[in-house]
C-alpha cells in the first residue's frame, strides 16, 4: 500500500474503533494512539515470521482489527466475543498474552532468544509504553537484553502517559528529550564544528580529550540517553503518526545486529477530539456518545471507589499521619480529590507495585500511616512485597484493593479473584471485605487507627445506595455481624462481601421453603471470627460459604481448614470461583457463570438439605 | 576517632566476623566487603537521628557490631540469639528489616518521606549492592526518587558481583565508570582546553554547541551517568576500604539538597584472602577452618541441588529444547554444570525474577521448554509472573524451587514455607513435591515432558543417600503413591516430600501401639490425586496430612476444601507450619519447633485416635 492508502486505512480504522468502543466500551484513547504505529509496523516487518509483542495490550486494537478481526469487532470485550487484549488462543498473531504493564520486553526477549535457538530468523518486536517503561520489570529485561546484545527491537510508544499523566524521572528526562528532535542535527554540527576548527590539531585533541572521556563513560561528546547505557542503540525521536517516517526507520533497524530502542511519541486518543482532550477520561472508558464525546452513565449509587475517595479525606483531615500511595491511578482507584487536598501526603509512583509497598512500608516504619490503594488484580505484583517488607515487620499499611472479584468486560487478565487466597497464605495481614459502600466506609477508618497490615478489598462499580454514615460506628476487630439469626437455624450461611445480599436472597428462597437460615456477614476473612463460626458450626445442619473469589484457598477453604482443626463435623457447602481463569463478559454473566447468584445458592443448598434428611 | 583508630576498630571486626561466621555459618564475603564503608558512614553520619537501610542485609554484621550487639554477635544465626539480618524488633538502628534484595531505596525513601512530613531532620542513607541494584524494584525506586528531589543518599557498594559474578548491560556500565577514576578530572580538563582555546570565540561557540546538545539530552560535553539522567547527583567512583575519602564525600553530601548516589567500589571478602579469591564461595558459608579457608563437610548425601544439577544436564543432553534460567545463583541453584555444558541455552538474569519467568514464558511460547531454577523464597516476587505469564497462557515452564520448607539458619526471611499456598491459589499449575532425591530426578524428567506449568519444590541440603535411578521410571502424572499399605488401615497418613520419612516412622511407632496406619507419598500437591483420597478418607477412622510448608491454604487445607467438597466426613489432622513467621535456628531445631517431627507425628496422632475410640 501507499501512503495515502494507509492513511485511508487508519481513518477506517480509527472509525471502526471509535464506533465499537462508544458501544462497547474499552480501551479507547491508547488504541486511537497506536493506528499509524501499529499500520508502520506491520507494512514494514513480515507477520508471517516476524513477531510483535504488545505491552499491557489496551493499545491492541488496530493490530487486532489488521490480523483477521475486522469482522468480530463489533464483539469487543463481550461474552464469547474478541478479547479486549491480546490472547494467544485467539489468534496467531497475538505471540504473548497481556494486561498486566511491563511485560513485553522479557516477553519478547524470550521470543527472540527461542527463535535464534531453534535457528529461526523471525525478528522481534515489543511495543512499550512509557508509562508501562517504568515497571521494574521493564528495566530488569532493557539490563538483560543489553547484556544479550540479541537484535531485540522496542518501540517506546510515548505519549507522556501511563493512564494519568506519567511520573518519575524517567519521565522529565523521556520529554526533555523529546523537546530536542534536533539533537541528532545539533551532534552532527557540533562534530563537524571541530572537525574544520580553522587551527591544525587542535580539533583533533578536542575530539582526543573527548574520545578519552567517552572511554570513562561509555558516551562521547553528545552523550548517550539512558537507553545506551543500557546497551541499546537509541533511535528518535520520532512523530508516532507519521507513518512514512515510521515506515523508513523500521526498515533501517534490521541491518542493526544490537538492541535497538525506537523512541516514537504518539498523541492518547489521536484523532478523536474529546479523547485528545481527556486522555485519562477515555484511557478506559464506558458506552459514550461518539458526537459529543458525553459518557453514558446510568443513575446509580456511588461506586465504592468514590466512597473510598471520600473516607480518606475525611479520614485524613483529623489523622495527619495518613499518607495515600497510588501506581499510576490517581482516578481509578479515588485518590484524586485526596491529592488536591492533601498535596504532600500523596504520592503516585508510576506503574510500580512494588515500590508502591515498600515505599509505603518505609513510611510505616517512620510512624506513618500509609493507606496504599491498587486494584486487586495488580497488587499480585507486589505479593512479596505485602510479605516480606510489611507483614513480617507487622507494619501498619492499609491496603485498599478496589475492582476485587470479577470486573467484567476486561477479562481474564484483570479479575480480581485471587486476592483473598493469596493474602491469607500471609502472617499478620488483616483481611477486611464490606457488605456495602457504608461498611467499606466504617472499615477503612477501623483499619487505619489499627496498628496492623490491613487489606479492604472491594468491587468494582455502584454499592446499593445505602446510607452512608458520616460517623464511624465502632467496628467490633475480627467479628463477623448477623444478618438473619434465629434460634433454631437449619443453615447457616457465611457470606463474603458482595455475596452478603444474594445471600439474604437465598435465604428468603429457602424460608419460603421452610427452612431456617442464618446469614453471617464474614466481614473479617482473617483473623477468621472462630467463635461465631464455632456456635453456628455447632448448631445448624449445614453450613455455607459463599465469595466472590477462588476456592482454592479463599474464605471457604479456611473455615474448611477450621472445621477440620477443631474436629467439628458439619457438612460445609462453598461457593465461589472454581480453579479456572474467568474469561470476559459483563459482571452480571460472570456471576451467574460462576454460580454467585441468589438462584444458584436457593438451588444447591436446598438439594443438600434435602439429601440431609 | 582519628584513622588510625578506625582502621584499628577495622581490623578487630574483621576478626570478630571472620571468628563467628567460620563457627556459626553466614554472608563473610559481603560483611568483609563492608567495613571500612560501615565505619566510615557511622563516623559521619549521627545515628541518632540519621538512619543507614542496609540492603538484603548480608552485608550487615559490621553494622550490627557498632550498634550494640559486638557481646552477643557469636551468637549469631542460632536460635535466640541474633539475626544474619537488619531486624526492627532486633535493634532500633535496624531501620528495616531485609532478607530479600533490591528494597532498601523504596524503603529509604519512605522513611525519609515520613521524616520530612513530620518535620524530622535525619538523614537517610541507603546501602545498596551492584547486584541488588539490578532488581526492578530498585529502579522503580530510584524513577520515584529522581522525580521527587528529596535529599536522599544512596550508596551503591560496587563490587562487581551480586551473589555470582554480576551480569546485565548495567553491570558493563559500572566497570567502564569504574575503570576511569580520572573522568572527573578528564571534564575539567576537557572544559579548560576548550576555553583556553586560542581564537577567539571559537571556544565559546563550541560550549554553546555543546549546551544545546546539554539541552536535549541533558547533557553536556561530560555526560552524565545513568543515574543523572534520573535524577541523582553522582558522585565516584571512590575507593570503599579508603576510610578517609569516604568520610570526605559522606560530610560533603549533607549540603547537596537533591538525591545523591555515591558509587563506592569495595572487594567483596576484603581483608580474608581465601574469601577474596573465592567470593562466591564465601558469600554464604558453612564453618570452614579460618587458617586454611577449607570449608568443613560432613560426609553426607549429594544434596538435592546436585541432583537436580546433573539432572537437567542429563536430560538437556537428549531433549535439546531445554534451557535454563537462574535470577544471580548459577552454583546456589545448580546450574553452574549445565551453563558449562549449555552456554547458549543457559542464562542468568542477574537479581530479577519476575523478568527471569517472563522471559522463560516468552522462551516457552515459541517453543522451547524452560526450566527455571529459584529459590522457593525468591519465587515470590514473580507471582503475578507466574500467574500472568505462565499459567493464564498455560505456558510450559518448569519451576525448580530449591529451598523449599524452613532453611535454617537464614531464618525468617528465607524459609521457602508458602510456595505450596500462595502456587495452589493459580489455576493450570500443577505442584509436584518429592519425598527423596531419586524421585526429584524422576519427577523433573517428566515435568519437562508434560506441556504443562509444573513447580517442583525440594528442600536445602542432602537427601538421604537413596540410589538414584539414571533411567527415568514412568511417573504417573496426579497420582500418589503407597508407602505402607494395609487392607484396614485405622489412619492414612499424606505426607508431602520431607514429611514422608518422618509419617513413615510415625506409622512404626504407631503400629507398635497396634494401629496400622496407611502412609502415601503425595507427591502431587496439584493436582489433588482425589481417587486415593477419597478411597482412604472412606475407609479409615483418622485422615493425616503432614507438610514442611503453611497450614493456610497449603496441601491440608486443599484436602480439607477437598473433603468438604466432597461431602465426606473424616476426622481430618493437619501437620505443617502454623500461620506465624519463623525464625531462625538449625533446620532441626526448627522442624522440631513446628511440630513436623516423627515423634510429634506419633503423639498427637495417637491421642486423636485415643479420643476417636
Amino acid at each position: 500500500m501507499n501512503l495515502y492508502e494507509l492513511k485511508i486505512l487508519a481513518d477506517e480504522i480509527r472509525e471502526l474503533i471509535l464506533n465499537t468502543v462508544s458501544k462497547t466500551g474499552g480501551h479507547l484513547a491508547p488504541s486511537l494512539g497506536t493506528v499509524e504505529l501499529t499500520l508502520a509496523l506491520y507494512s514494514v516487518f513480515d507477520l508471517s515470521i516476524d513477531k510483535v509483542v504488545w505491552d499491557v495490550g489496551h493499545q491492541s486494537y488496530a493490530h487486532k482489527i489488521l490480523t483477521g478481526r475486522r469482522d468480530k469487532f463489533h464483539t469487543l470485550r463481550q461474552r464469547g466475543g474478541i478479547s479486549g487484549f491480546p490472547r494467544r488462543i485467539e489468534s496467531r498473531f497475538d505471540q504473548f498474552g497481556v494486561g498486566h504493564a511491563s511485560t513485553s520486553i522479557s516477553a519478547a526477549l524470550g521470543i527472540l532468544t527461542a527463535e535464534e535457538i531453534q535457528g529461526g530468523f523471525g525478528k522481534v518486536i515489543a511495543v512499550i509504553g512509557d508509562g508501562a517503561l517504568t515497571g521494574g520489570e521493564s528495566f530488569e529485561a532493557l539490563n538483560h537484553a543489553g547484556q544479550l546484545k540479541k537484535k531485540l527491537i522496542v518501540v517506546l510508544n510515548d505519549n507522556k502517559m501511563s493512564i494519568a499523566k506519567n511520573v518519575g524521572a524517567l519521565s522529565e528526562y523521556l520529554s526533555e528529550i523529546r523537546l530536542a528532535p534536533q539533537y541528532r542535527r545539533v551532534k552532527k554540527e557540533f562534530e563537524e564544528l571541530m572537525r574544520n576548527l580553522p587551527i591544525p590539531d587542535i580539533g583533533d585533541k578536542i575530539l582526543r580529550a573527548a574520545q578519552s572521556v567517552r572511554y570513562g563513560v561509555k558516551s562521547a561528546i553528545v552523550p548517550d540517553t539512558i537507553f545506551e547505557a543500557l546497551g541499546f542503540v537509541y533511535l528518535g525521536p520520532i512523530d508516532g503518526h507519521d507513518i512514512n517516517a515510521m515506515k523508513d526507520i523500521f526498515s533501517r533497524v534490521s541491518v542493526i545486529d544490537e538492541p535497538v530502542l525506537i523512541h516514537v511519541y504518539t498523541t492518547k486518543g489521536k484523532g478523536y477530539e474529546p479523547a485528545e482532550t481527556s486522555p485519562e477520561k477515555f484511557h478506559g472508558v464506558g458506552k459514550f456518545n461518539v458526537s459529543t464525546g458525553e459518557v453514558i452513565k446510568k443513575v446509580a449509587p456511588p461506586t465504592y471507589t468514590e466512597i473510598f475517595s471520600k473516607a480518606i479525606v475525611d479520614c485524613a483531615k483529623f489523622n495527619d499521619k495518613i499518607v495515600a500511595v497510588t501506581a499510576a491511578m490517581p482516578s481509578g482507584t479515588g485518590l484524586k480529590n485526596f491529592a488536591l487536598k492533601f498535596p504532600r501526603r500523596f504520592f503516585d509512583v508510576g506503574i510500580a507495585e512494588e515500590h508502591a509497598v515498600t515505599f509505603a512500608a518505609g513510611m510505616a516504619a517512620n510512624g506513618l500511616r500509609p493507606v496504599v490503594a491498587i486494584y486487586s488484580t495488580f497488587i499480585q505484583r507486589a505479593y512479596d512485597q505485602i510479605l516480606h517488607d510489611v507483614c513480617l515487620q507487622n507494619l501498619p499499611v492499609t491496603f485498599c484493593l478496589d475492582r476485587a472479584g470479577l470486573v467484567g468486560e476486561d477479562g481474564a487478565t484483570h479479575h480480581g479473584v485471587f486476592d483473598i487466597a493469596f493474602l491469607r497464605t500471609i502472617p499478620n495481614i488483616n483481611i477486611l471485605v464490606p457488605k456495602d459502600e457504608n461498611e467499606l466506609r466504617q472499615m477503612f477508618f477501623a483499619a487505619v487507627e489499627k496498628n496492623l497490615p490491613v487489606a479492604i478489598r472491594y468491587p468494582r462499580g455502584s454499592g446499593y445506595g445505602v446510607k452512608v454514615f458520616e460517623v464511624t460506628e465502632n467496628l467490633d476487630w475480627g467479628k463477623a455481624e448477623y444478618i438473619l439469626q434465629s434460634a433454631r437455624a437449619d443453615v447457616a450461611i457465611f457470606a463474603v462481601g458482595t455475596m452478603v445480599q444474594p445471600a439474604v436472597e437465598a435465604a428468603k428462597l429457602l424460608s419460603a421453603k421452610n427452612f431456617s437460615v442464618n446469614v453471617i456477614n464474614a466481614r473479617f476473612v482473617k483473623p477468621l471470627d472462630v467463635e461465631t463460626l464455632r456456635r453456628e458450626a455447632e448448631s445448624v445442619g449445614l453450613l455455607v460459604t459463599c465469595e466472590e473469589g477462588a476456592l482454592n484457598g479463599g474464605f471457604g477453604a479456611a473455615v474448611a481448614e477450621f472445621l477440620a482443626d477443631e474436629n467439628i463435623s458439619v457438612p460445609l457447602l462453598r461457593f465461589g470461583i472454581a480453579d479456572k481463569f474467568v474469561e470476559h463478559g459483563t459482571r452480571a454473566e460472570l456471576l451467574e457463570q460462576c454460580g454467585l447468584t441468589a438462584e444458584n445458592f436457593y438451588k444447591k443448598i436446598f438439594q443438600r438439605l434435602e439429601n440431609l434428611n
